[in-house]
C-alpha cells in the first residue's frame, strides 16, 4: 500500500497524487489491479527497458493522432487483450495520450478505471489535471470526449529527462498561463528566474510542478463542471486553440499567442495595465508574442469554440495579474478587438 | 411550460417523463432550446409530414449501424449545423437511435442536453430507460458508451401505428422480462392477455407501457450505476446478448431463448419451479424459446461479457416468478450447465 502525496475529492470520485513517485510502482498504486498501458512510440522507444514490465498499447506520437481513428484502435487492442471492467487503463505520455487514455478509460465498456503518468511539463502541470479529457475531430480540438475523474496521477520526474526543449517551453505557458490567472508571487518568481535554472534545479522545479498541480486542482475541485471559476484556466486558449489548429502551432506557443491577445483586449476593455510585463515574462520562457494570422479565418474558427454561446464568445481576461475575470465578448466587437 | 407526468432524480441529473404526449410539443418539452432530432430512415420516411418542422439528422436503420462510425457521421453533422452546448439532440426511434443519440450527446464537446422519442415498445419500456447508451464494436454489443441520463422523455403511442408486428413481439420481450424478475401480478396479467388484446386496446397498452417505465425506472434510481439490483435486468440477457450478435437474431428473440436457458439453469441451482410457465408465456407473445447454437462460439463470446470477471461470469437467476437473484458461476460449470 502506497500513500499518495494528495488526494482530491470530486462529486462522484477522488483522485490520488503520487509526487514524486517512479512509475515501477505502478501495479501498487492500482492497489494491485491488472494495468494496460498506453503510450506513444516516442516514449516507448526512449523508455524500452522501464516500460518492458508492463502490457503496451502503442500508437503514433503527435496530436495529429489524437481522434477517432486511433481510439477505435486502442479500442480494439483493449478487446485483443480481453480487458474487463477490473482492468485499469494508464496512459503514459504527454496530453495526447493522457486525453485519449482518460476517453477510452471513459467509454470503454461504460467505464473502466484510468490511471495517468503524465511525462511532460505541460502534462505535469495542466493537461492530466481535473478529468477534461476527448480527442480531436478534424480541425476541432477536443470536440468529442468527457469530464471524468481518473483514479490516480503518478508523477516520475525522471521522464522529462528525455523531454525535447521545445517540450519544456511549451509547459511553461501554462505554468505562466497559472500565474498570470491566479498567483502574483508564482509571477514574480518565474519573473526572477528563467527555464535553465528550473532545468538545472530538481528541487526548484518539482515545487514549482506541485505549486502548479495543486493550483489547478484547486481550481478544478471546486468548479468540476465548468459553471464558474475553471473557465478561468481558457485565459489564452480561445485564440489560442483557434492559431493551432490552422497553422500547427506548438500548443504553448499558440496560447502564448492567445495570452498576449487577452492581455490586449483586457487592456482596452478593464484597463489592464500589465501587458508589457506577461510580453516579457513570456519571451523570457522563449515563446512567442505576435504571430500574422488570417483574422476571417480566425473567427470563423472561434464561432465553432464550444465556448460560444450564440452571438458572443466567452473570454478569460485580467484584471491585474494573479486576477483574471470572465467576460461575455459580441462576435462583431471581438472581431474588430483583434 | 409542460408538465412532466413523473420526473426521476439521479445522482447529477433529474429526468422528465412524458406520458402521453405528442412529439410536435418537443420544444416544449426541450424548454425552448434549440434542438436537432436523429432518427433512422425509415422513421424518417414514415413520418415525414410530423417531422418536416424539425431539423433532423437520418441515419441509416439497424443494429449493423450502431458503431463508431454512425457516430462519428452524426458528430460531422452536428459540426456541420454549429451545434453548441446549448442545443439538445433528440433522438426518435427504437433503442438503436437511442442509444446513439444518448451516446453522442454525452461525448459531443462534453456533453450536451439529450431528450429521447422512443418510437417501439422495446425503447419504450426498456432501451430509452436509465442512461445506458453506446454502440457496438464488431461483435461485441455496446463495447463502448455511457450511463447518462437524458433530460426528458417523450412518450408518443401514436408512433406505435408503423411499428412492424415482429418489433411488437420484440418489445413484449422485455415486459415478459419485467414481469420475470419484478412483477408476479404482470406476469399473471401477461399470461391472460396475448399481443392483438393489446394492440386493440390503447388504455390497456398505455397502462402498460407506463407500468413497465415506472418498474424499470424504479430499479435504476435505486442502483444508477449497476452495483446491485440493476443488474437483474440483464436477465436472459448474458446468453441472449451472445446469440443475438452471432446469428443477428431479432433481440426480443434471442433474450427470449437467454431467459429460456436461464430459467432452467435456476432449475438447476436454485430448484426454480416456474420454467414450464416462462416458456408458455413467451410463446403466447410470438416468442421462440429454443435454438440450436454453437455450444463452443458461445462461450468464447461469454468470455468478453461485460459482466465476466475473472473466471467467473455473473448471472441472472429466478428463485421464483417476481423473484430474482444474482449469481456468480465458473465458466467451466456454465459450459456444463449449458
Amino acid at each position: 500500500m502506497v500513500s499518495p502525496t494528495i488526494t482530491y475529492q470530486f462529486s462522484t470520485a477522488s483522485v490520488n497524487y503520487f509526487l514524486p513517485e517512479q512509475l515501477e510502482n505502478l501495479t501498487a498504486l492500482a492497489a494491485g489491479k491488472r494495468l494496460v498501458l498506453l503510450t506513444d512510440e516516442n516514449l516507448f522507444a526512449a523508455h524500452a527497458a522501464r516500460l518492458s514490465a508492463f502490457d503496451c498499447i502503442v500508437v503514433p506520437a503527435g496530436e495529429p493522432y489524437k481522434n477517432e481513428q486511433t481510439v477505435a484502435q486502442i479500442i480494439q487492442q483493449l478487446i485483443v487483450r480481453e480487458a474487463d471492467r477490473q482492468t485499469v487503463l494508464v496512459g503514459l505520455g504527454g496530453g495526447v495520450i493522457t486525453d485519449m487514455a482518460g476517453y477510452v478509460a471513459g467509454v470503454y465498456m461504460r467505464g473502466i478505471g484510468c490511471g495517468l503518468v503524465p511525462s511532460s511539463i505541460l502534462a505535469m502541470v495542466d493537461a492530466a489535471i481535473g478529468g477534461k479529457n476527448g480527442v480531436d475531430v478534424g480541425l476541432y480540438k477536443n470536440m468529442v470526449g468527457l469530464i471524468r475523474q481518473p483514479l490516480f496521477l503518478c508523477y516520475d520526474l525522471s521522464l522529462l529527462s528525455t523531454l525535447p526543449q521545445s517540450e519544456w517551453v511549451n509547459g511553461f505557458a501554462e505554468i505562466i498561463k497559472h500565474a498570470c490567472i491566479k498567483d502574483a508571487a508564482m509571477f514574480a518568481e518565474l519573473q526572477q528566474r528563467d527555464l535553465a535554472f528550473y532545468q538545472q534545479n530538481p528541487a526548484a522545479l518539482q515545487s514549482l510542478i506541485e505549486r502548479n498541480m495543486r493550483l489547478k486542482n484547486e481550481v478544478v475541485v471546486a468548479d468540476e463542471f465548468e459553471q464558474g471559476d475553471r473557465k478561468l484556466l481558457n485565459f489564452g486558449h480561445t485564440l489560442g486553440h483557434a492559431i493551432e489548429n490552422e497553422y500547427q502551432l506548438p500548443h504553448g506557443h499558440a496560447i502564448s499567442i492567445g495570452m498576449v491577445a487577452a492581455a490586449k483586449i483586457s487592456e482596452n476593455l478593464l484597463g489592464f495595465a500589465a501587458t508589457k510585463a506577461v510580453e516579457q515574462v513570456l519571451a523570457q520562457y522563449g515563446l512567442p508574442t505576435h504571430f500574422n494570422y488570417d483574422k476571417t479565418k480566425m473567427m470563423q474558427l472561434l464561432k465553432m469554440d464550444k465556448k460560444r454561446s450564440g452571438n458572443t464568445i466567452h473570454y478569460v481576461l485580467l484584471n491585474q495579474i494573479g486576477q483574471a475575470s470572465y467576460q461575455s465578448i459580441h462576435i462583431d466587437q471581438l472581431e474588430k478587438l483583434l
